[in-house]
């Protein structure tokens, strides 16, 4: 089974990544308003019945900070 | 305009980070078979017409290194 999981800062919270590519991408000339920098994980695993539930257990221990960061769970068809 | 930019390792291409992921879920007890890790990028950007030759033109100078990782980008409808 394969998820794709969207890891975001919060809304507020600050994104020095985020910034540093706002800054490059002005630098070069492109006219942009806001970056924000996340992850993406792609992950193969065997999630049997639950695998959303699963998922959302390695959000919370693992893949992101929840204090800090949002994140989004898809899961693939296959 | 929005756009989200989604940056991944290619295939066969080492993946240090994702392989921690991995590492770091197993022993907490996931039944995980592989992890890549990449970013995702959120942009608000004048985009006029050519928005996505202007993410693209953004993703080849800055945003992916296009030896090692492979970009996809969505243009949100707003």
């Amino acid at each position: 089974m394969r998820a794709t999981v969207l890891v975001r800062p919060k809304a507020g919270i600050l994104d020095p990544q985020g910034e540093a590519v706002e800054s490059s991408l002005r630098q070069l000339g492109f006219l942009v308003d806001e970056a924000r920098v996340g992850r993406v994980i792609e992950l193969a695993f065997d999630g049997r019945d639950n695998a959303r539930r699963e998922l959302e257990r390695m959000c919370e221990q693992l893949l992101a900070n929840p204090l800090i960061e949002s994140y989004e769970i898809e899961v693939d068809g296959a």
